[in-house]
């Protein structure tokens, strides 16, 4: 079976990459599993240290381009997991460059998969930047999607995009909305949501860092081991569970800014979170302000996805997988 | 000020534009009445009888055609009501086309509008198809859009499209979900709902008509005069009266067939009801199904939207507005 990961040169596209890679086999939507022949990584940019498998391609290109998407999702494609995006800072800043990408790769990347000599299954990396503007203080599987940026516009448009060519029988889809995704190593990045790392991973690395936003800011986060495993049971799923709705907000824990500070100091010593300073700045709180903090999942847990147990465990996973030495 | 009705040439948009024609000006969501100097129809046909006014342009097109939107939607563009769509029942079953039309015709149209001197209005017809799949008994303003045909799909992402356009200020927008529209004038169409006018229009013109769903079947329906209205109040409201949420679930009544083809008899004769035969069609009844027929709907109400008083006046309307001679 072929798999192509959009995005995969990112990290969390890279993670599943190499995940996937250690497990050899998945299963389909028809519960059938098969070999993993083939994982395609489409992406603008890669990691310098990649796995030589031989299994593994990386294509250098951009999902909004026609051809390319052609070239990477070949009639013989299994899976396409699609995580690429510009991300929520980004496609408010340049909204061209958000509408490019996030809608309009997606739409090609749906069309093309029609080609597919069998239905394709898709996971497809959505947002709860779905939600926005008047919202109840803690949202559930019924609260309607009325995201207030253009990045969460354009992966509900994908949502829906890839709900219908499911209904359609074009492929068999599903859209898993992110919580905020911490601890992500590496640097900081263009995401409104990147000082949610960056608060604990800058510390731990011996470097200051600024945090935008208030302390009692309320973040709903998810680390990126729990949420690989939650694009690997998406896809293992029978198409059967989703019914008539192929869309899930993943459960997550709500955790503050000042919490996530605290508990870095009991993991790794009061010096480490001294290492924060709060440094206002009023265009990322307007962003993250619209966001929502606090969720009930029940769906999401009744179809076997699970939440990280609490920050402390995410943390010191964080500080094993990435093999730091606090500083 | 410029005023362009995508799907102008159709019932709807000819009788919005007579509408405003018979007005003369209109007010814009910064509140500033304006006359009209123009109004240009886009449709692929158009009423034999055109009314003779100066004002009044009919260009035949598609809105799918990039050439033809830049034609119409020049810069000088004050409001677009946009009505043109493929229908359901035509929509699900050439997806292709529906795709092209529904989707890449309300992309390509909000593209232009970004060419606009000043921001323009905009006010999308959008359907109770936006809803489907497992549904509370009454739906109301809270309810998640989950359509479960490509019509609906294809609405819900236009809704979404023009509601971060607006918050962007490209352009001062709304989406109306409507109701199914009763009585419509003329002939059956590919729509799912044709029937819910089908069975009152047909037998006061002394035609036999086929209902093809249960006596029981609830439709939640709107009459044309109140949707003109609602077009037209839409445009007129403040841009502030949205907020954050630019979609509206319109409001309207709750009528069972057997309860439409009753107020028949009782507005028109016993001989005319008796000419509804029921005569199943699955593929209709697959699609009505997934379709809501109670609402409530609260913030329209509060915005300041009319329903009918019920069925009788609505079929009373429309035998006075068509001038139809009851056989």
């Amino acid at each position: 079976m072929k798999i192509v990961i959009t995005g995969g040169g990112g990290f969390l596209g890279f993670k599943l990459a190499k995940a996937l890679l250690a497990r050899g086999r998945l299963t389909g939507p028809d519960g059938r599993e098969q070999e993993i022949s083939k994982i395609v990584l489409l992406d603008g940019a890669f990691p310098a240290a990649m796995p030589t498998d031989a299994r593994l391609e990386a294509v250098a290109g951009d999902v909004s381009d026609a051809s390319t998407v052609a070239r990477v999702v070949t009639p013989d494609t299994g899976s396409l997991f699609h995580l690429a995006a510009v991300v929520s800072g980004a496609a408010e800043a340049d909204f061209d460059l958000g509408l490019r990408v996030n809608f309009e790769g997606t739409r090609l990347l749906v069309a093309q998969l029609r080609q597919c000599a069998r239905p394709p299954r898709v996971v497809f990396a959505s947002s709860v930047a779905a939600f926005g503007g008047e919202l109840p203080a803690v949202l559930d599987d019924g609260t309607i999607a009325n995201p207030q940026t253009s990045y969460g516009t354009q992966k509900v448009i994908g949502e829906y995009l890839i709900s219908d060519y499911s209904r359609k029988g074009f492929l068999s889809g599903c859209s898993l909305r992110l919580p905020t995704i911490v601890v992500r190593p590496g640097k900081p990045n263009a995401a409104a949501s990147s000082f949610a790392s960056g608060i604990l991973r800058e510390p731990l690395n011996g470097v200051i860092s600024d945090c935008p936003v208030a302390p009692e800011t309320g973040v709903w986060l998810l680390s990126p081991k729990r949420v690989t495993e939650a694009f690997i049971h998406a896809h293992e799923l029978p198409a059967s569970a989703w019914g008539t709705r192929r869309v899930l907000n993943l459960p997550g824990i709500t955790v503050t800014v000042a919490e996530m500070i605290a508990a870095m100091g009991r993991v790794a010593g009061r010096q480490v979170m001294e290492r924060v300073r709060y440094v206002e700045d009023e265009r990322i709180r307007a962003i993250v302000r619209t966001w929502p903090a606090r969720f009930e999942t029940p769906r999401a847990i009744a179809l076997g996805f699970q939440r990280d147990p609490d920050i402390e465990t995410v943390i010191r996973d964080y500080i094993a997988d990435e093999n730091i030495r606090v500083a």
